[in-house]
């Protein structure tokens, strides 16, 4: 189920060198539908390995979603619509018809219980749901439809990023731009290229001025292991900092936009997103730093009216007592370990989306993206 | 040069058991005078193993202080003077009275340029340089005064530690009370009792419905370590967080009180401490949290009008790609490492020290303490 390649790739560099060692994001495959296999790079393994996951039932993909080998709401999204084509192909061996669609059913529940706060996931299975659910297709219609919509949701979420990553650039003004990031919401995160790393990607395009700054995260590390490795393979320049550092900087007046993505965004502009987004928002708003969120507009919960009835994941103590196999804390400790936290929209200055750029008051603004 | 024994010492116990197997603070032996040796726990290797550096010489002190075996400012005071007191004895084989100056003198040097910014440790060199300067003293009842004095500024912080303690513990009111803290102003991080420990310890001996949660405070974690391993093995009931958790915990409502340690205090009453306790007291601020720093008045810089003047040691990129020999990072990445921040005056409720309680404004309260 694994193949191993150099950390770096075929394409890589270890992020020091010239720019003729420089990768490409478009190097980066986060997954890929490859004929009836899903295949997803290890992103707890990055960036010491590459390593890549060859998953050819469903529940190997929840297995991967829960285990967190991928992650970022736009990818789970992706994986999560996969999911249900293998499944339907693997349920096209459970006998008739109604076999079948409870046995696609059961992947989609199945799917949907791995991780709850990301609104993308059962966004995609609702996507998948459109086709399973008719009685006029036959199983191998089905099989063929989810495979299509699979591969049109992955393509989809590349453009978005792309589009995302130019709407939000015209954001980034100034001569030199320092840009905070939280997280990872990278090429990692997405099918490719990015949410909020698609925003940095685009502006330093426009101004190889800009710098970033990486909050590495804790407990997982997202920012010191995905964010870094992407922007240093692709020589964009990234100090990595501690998450308790963000303050520092800002009061230094170092820093001069924020952009994090999103797992889920309610009706009236609130943000879930990782663990710690809100206190960097609430340092943007003391520091007069404007806080940008980027993400598709599928990650737009627009049921709910705001973020306080986001359901937050709590995870296990192991991530806060240790890392990588080395354990710190002493033992017998007591842990909370929330995974996402809900930033208020009042202090959120943008909105990026695929559909253009929402600003406040939002339940205005995502109404006006959604019917356009 | 080192002792280990169980890593939960003679009277341990794992935070987790009965009340029965719970140790004191008192069996917490962060750094003493033993004849001529300075025998201190080696702080990098808490919790998993305790094991204790007997210092001979001057220069093993500074070494201790610079690869943080021993940290916390009025710790840092404790170990420069016990450091000055062994340069002493070693300089009587200096030669002449002008030779033992020189030597002593040099040690003076080598211990103020260990690490910058906690004001205990040139403060406690001073204490120590009131004693050697003096001409009318032979070299023989300068190492005998300064070996005294070093004991008594031990004597003097354990006794200061739990006049803060008691001053604190009145500020920690309420039902049920919260206490968010930041590393480790702990009994590690002193003679003993601790600082904002100290006022944790006071508090809950006056109400055990009290609970902590503990920052872990990256990178170097004295929180997930130190502060962690001090209360579950004194059955305080702690929840250890990530740093970039305080903020939603905040949001909630479930933190009632902040108190932090300080490294250096100026006269209008800004705080330099550990990295990331500014991000809390902004936080603090936010959600209408009183924030206290604890401290001993040899904290306190009068010299200095505001926090705009402290040295902010900057240490090595290692610290933030990794932690115990495992590296997360990607190759190559550029890292930013300040191991302190300033918190302005304005944030900080009251400063609680071993003379009795500031309250803002700082410039008077803190000068009618000095006068006290």
């Amino acid at each position: 189920m694994r193949v191993v390649r150099g950390a770096d790739g075929p394409a890589g560099g270890d992020g020091v060198g010239a720019p003729a060692g420089r990768a490409s994001v478009d190097s980066i495959r986060t997954v890929e539908w490859q004929d009836g296999v899903v295949v997803m790079i290890d992103q707890r393994r990055l960036p010491l390995e590459e390593v890549y996951l060859h998953c050819r039932t469903w529940q190997e993909v929840a297995d991967a979603i829960c285990t967190m080998a991928i992650r970022g709401a736009p990818a789970l999204g992706v994986a999560a619509a996969m999911g249900m084509a293998l499944a339907a192909r693997t349920a096209l061996g459970a006998g008739d018809a109604a076999g079948f669609r409870a046995a696609v059913q059961d992947a989609s529940k199945g799917l949907f219980e791995t991780r709850p706060t990301a609104y993308n996931l059962p966004w995609a299975l609702k996507e998948m749901e459109r086709i399973w659910s008719r009685d006029d297709l036959c199983p191998a219609e089905v099989v063929a439809q989810m495979e299509a919509r699979a591969v049109q949701i992955y393509e989809d979420d590349l453009a978005s990023c792309r589009a995302i990553g130019e709407y939000g650039a015209g954001l980034i003004q100034g001569e030199s731009p320092v840009v905070l990031t939280h997280c990872n919401a990278g090429a990692l995160a997405t099918a490719g290229y990015g949410t909020a790393l698609g925003v940095i990607r685009s502006a330093y395009a426009r101004n190889p001025r800009l710098h970033v700054f990486a909050d590495e995260t804790r407990p997982l590390l997202q920012g010191a292991r995905l964010t870094a490795w992407e922007l240093t393979r692709e020589g964009i320049p990234v100090d990595l900092i501690t998450d308790n550092m963000a303050g520092y900087f800002m009061r230094q007046g170092l820093v001069t936009h924020v952009v994090v993505g999103a797992d889920r965004i309610t009706a009236n502009g609130d943000v879930a997103n990782k663990i710690g987004t809100y206190t960097v928002s609430v340092l943007a708003r003391e520091h007069g730093v404007p806080f940008y969120v980027a993400a598709p507009f599928s990650t737009v919960d627009r049921s709910l009216a705001d973020g306080s009835a986001i359901p937050i994941e709590e995870r296990a103590a192991s991530e806060v007592t240790g890392f990588g196999g080395v354990r710190w804390a002493p033992a017998g400790v007591s842990v909370r370990n929330p995974a996402f936290d809900v930033t208020p929209a009042r202090n959120v200055a943008a909105i990026v989306t695929d559909r253009g750029v929402a600003f406040p008051p939002y339940e205005e603004s995502l109404k006006r993206l959604e019917e356009s």
